[in-house]
């Protein structure tokens, strides 16, 4: 399996998501302003590697402060994690690696330290052990939500073999954007499942809608199941439908960047159009989400920011200019889908359903 | 306005849509393997533009024949008008002009005439005029469905004003593909209602769907409403649900290429995906069809023959390749909505509301 994202011991070694699926380059990130330019540019994306990826930037960013006091390390830690928050603004999870990062922070000057210079050195240390820890961890919370996700399609109604079909040998699933390995450190969220039933000889097949502006589902999502040995078709998003109404999928799993306390949804723009088209043709809707991206903070998805990104991704987004001068584009990155719209929320810690204000704080606790 | 079509005298001028929006060129089309080529590959497309064209390309198929006997002549006009059939399968208005051309050819041998080499000419010259006929009907036509069209959306109420939002000014609607101007030779049909909306100075904008993979929203929709001095922006398809969900269209319009006589609508891929979801957000679903697309022997949509193309259109259709080498593809060019999606169908002799078995017969007398 590719590193996502790995430590080399004196830097951060990502996978150009970028230059995928023709060029399998990577990048070393050595300071804070590189990380923060790599989350900003979907170098790495995906709301998971997002939150590690910001961990290991505010390791990188205070690593050479020989501040004599704390207050001064304190405040250029803070100003740190301020400026790594600002690249993307709709993941919970990079604001939730920065906050573990503070509070890691915090906690490790209670140990009591003969100097504040001392003190300054043994807490830095702490911060690279923490983002050495939630790279690992993060590999057990996405092979945990693969397991509760297999439970899940393991219950599902397998397709009756149609003859001269290619699509129906097994399950099938249509999944969006990439919440892959490649959005995490690996397994991915709402691939974890598909990777756990392949390993186990279970046939399964993937739709992978392609995902515009920037095409996840196709360089991505293609790419590394592809690389696994899982069968993907790839289709453009409007297809979804078509594929529906033939029967060839028998569930949609997706990613979240988001989850508010009632069970909305922010995902990669067009989940929203997706889990409508699940409703309509009756199939089951599962958001993977390691319960960091989990925001009870949030009364409701009204409250989480949707990042617009520039329209370019549109009209020039794939090799040459394709609309006109002078119009106008509307490009959110992000959609909302409402709760009831969604038939479960796998987590680490196990399944949520609806209602979810009481089934997601249970499970996050 | 662009001209789709035009006759110089001696052969047909077409805008080449393939090369849309970047550059407004022509291309000459003098016989008929230029002309199946020309709609196989798009250059011209839109139901009733391919209609046209086919019947033009029946009258340079046959216009040097010097056949002395009726016989071999229909054998030759016969082989002409199968072959164009031949360039593409879903569309019903191909079908129905190169029908036309060939009752033409019937009827015009019931005048008499000295000599079957005289008759011969004489059916030549009647199948141009027949063309020409029909370029100026197209344009009759798709005028009939803009008021009709227009009509419609007049009774539909117009937004709150939201302040600080450019989207809210006067009505809009969302369309997917092309079936402008562009699509026809003159007008549109799903644009036809807009255009006259604007000559008539009443404030309208279009969402327009960018519709994977081959653009035809951003290249070719965005092209002409520009041209048109109509405000336009542009989306993914995957952003439909999004701008629905916040109430920035009040009803999306469509073309058809073809309507069963149940009302079941076949249109460019994702019109299925529109559908479902304006029907999720209460919003009319209104298909633009002259009778000529509509195809009172197919009782249902499940008989309209989809066409698949290439795989290439959606690996490597924007100027790069943008997913991975051995991996699946599956790009059906159309979608067929069921009857019970489509709120009305507007067609040039009035509206057809559900029983569309009924409603569409008695348009299509």
């Amino acid at each position: 399996m590719l590193e996502t994202i790995s430590w080399t011991g004196h830097s951060v070694r990502l996978v150009d998501q970028t230059k995928l699926p023709l060029e399998t380059a990577y990048v070393e990130i050595a300071d804070e302003r590189q990380m923060w330019d790599a989350i900003k540019r979907l170098v790495v994306r995906g709301a998971p590697a997002i939150g590690v990826a910001a961990a290991f930037g505010a390791h990188l960013g205070v690593r050479h402060d020989d501040s004599d006091s704390l207050a001064d390390f304190d405040a250029h830690l803070e100003q740190v994690c301020t400026y790594l928050a600002s690249s993307r603004p709709t993941a919970v999870n990079l604001f939730w690696a920065l906050d573990r990062i503070k509070r890691v922070s915090q906690e490790t000057r209670k140990q009591g330290s003969r100097s504040e210079d001392l003190m300054v050195q043994k807490i830095k240390q702490r911060l690279l052990a923490e983002a050495l820890t939630m790279l690992e961890e993060d590999r057990a919370v996405c092979k945990k939500i693969g397991e509760h996700g297999l439970s899940l399609l393991s219950g599902l109604r397998r397709p009756e073999p149609v003859e001269g079909s290619t699509h129906n040998s097994g399950l099938s699933v249509l999944t969006h954007c990439n919440a892959g390995a490649l959005a995490t450190v690996a397994y991915g969220t709402a691939l974890a499942p598909i990777y756990l039933a392949h390993e186990q000889q279970i046939p399964i097949h993937v739709f992978a809608d392609e995902t515009r502006p920037l095409l996840q589902g196709s360089r991505i999502t293609a790419y590394e199941l592809r690389e696994a040995g899982v069968p993907v078709t790839v289709i453009c998003d409007n297809m979804a439908a078509t594929v529906m109404s033939q029967g060839k999928v028998q569930a949609v799993i997706v990613g979240t960047d988001r989850v508010a306390a009632n069970g909305d949804v922010a995902n990669k723009i067009g989940t929203l159009n997706v889990a409508i088209l699940a409703r309509h043709y009756n199939l089951p809707f599962y958001v993977a989400a390691p319960t960091s991206s989990i925001d009870l903070s949030l009364g409701t998805g009204a409250q989480i920011p949707i990042e617009e990104r520039d329209s370019g991704e549109i009209s020039n987004g794939l090799g040459r200019q394709t609309a006109p001068d002078h119009v106008q584009f509307y490009n959110p990155a992000f959609d909302v889908t409402p709760a009831d719209l969604v038939t479960a929320i796998i987590t680490e810690n196990g399944v949520a359903k609806a209602p979810y204000e009481q089934s997601l704080k249970a499970l996050c606790r």
